[in-house]
């Protein structure tokens, strides 16, 4: 099975993301907007044995604040349109240790967390919509206080497989 | 914000509901193949007092298996074809309380647990796939260990909040 690990942030972002998403993002139909924090990994290892990593690197870390100030690009790398969240301890935390504790190998560009809004587009594309969202005031806080594990089906969309509530206290 | 309270069934049984969905579903890009449970409530309802609820009804069942035996239709009510599933205890339990404790009319019509794979048709898109569908023979069990809170976006699609798993054990 093919599974990623994710954040999904709230409505209101989410709502604000999918009206980019809908007419420059091709995945928009295949997952809800959302923060990757593990990229799509293929494994054999028993769904359980993955739950049970995933819910002892959840109990590290408190529930923690995603700020979003600004709307950014990939490019040159690629040119993904997204709305860039401030890197935090929690962010940096999780992410480092899902990538030690579960198969799939750490991708060679830094950890920069963020949630996609436009992808895969032609460079005139890119220019034309990166210059009108770029502009565009983004100044958007949130507690984030669970991360989920999803899996790929057949038809290429996402499902939730389960959700891990941060912190000692909700386990 | 609009709550739905489902089943994801495995993927094996996702990738066949969707082979049919993509053609005779208009929901097929919302949401992922399910069993409903509750059927979509708006509430101002506190999300973790909903949480709460549903983890303390979660607890009451232990897993049980989804047995799926046929293709079926809801006509003359509606033209909904479907994988009819066989109640359980567990199901009939679940749908119960989940009606008693949270917002939300129970619905006129008794509850029968299913994975819709076709909606919306015509009356002669319905014969005609129906026709075809009633004949494949349709024979699958699985293990359910856990249920899914899930809400509405703007775009109508439907995004996961928090899994529950079923049982004492797993809390």
């Amino acid at each position: 099975m093919k599974y990623g690990i994710v954040i999904f942030p709230s409505k209101t972002l989410q709502d604000l993301a999918n009206s980019y998403r809908k007419r420059y993002d091709p995945n928009y139909a295949l997952i809800p907007p959302h923060v990757t924090l593990k990229a799509a990994f293929e494994t054999d290892m028993n769904v359980k044995e993955i739950t049970k990593k995933i819910e002892d690197i959840a109990k590290k870390y408190e529930p923690f604040t995603l700020h979003i100030r600004k709307v950014s690009s990939f490019q040159p790398i690629n040119n993904t349109i997204h709305l860039k969240a401030d890197k935090t301890p929690e962010l940096e935390g999780i992410y480092d240790d899902l990538y030690e504790s579960l198969p799939g190998e750490k991708p060679d560009h830094p950890f920069v967390p963020h949630i996609t809004i436009g992808q895969k587009l032609s460079n005139d594309e890119h220019s034309d919509v990166y210059g009108q969202l770029r502009m565009l005031g983004v100044e958007h806080e949130e507690m984030v206080d669970r991360i989920h594990l999803v899996y790929q089906l057949e038809n290429q969309s996402w499902t939730v497989y389960e959700t891990f509530r941060l912190g000692k206290d909700h386990q």
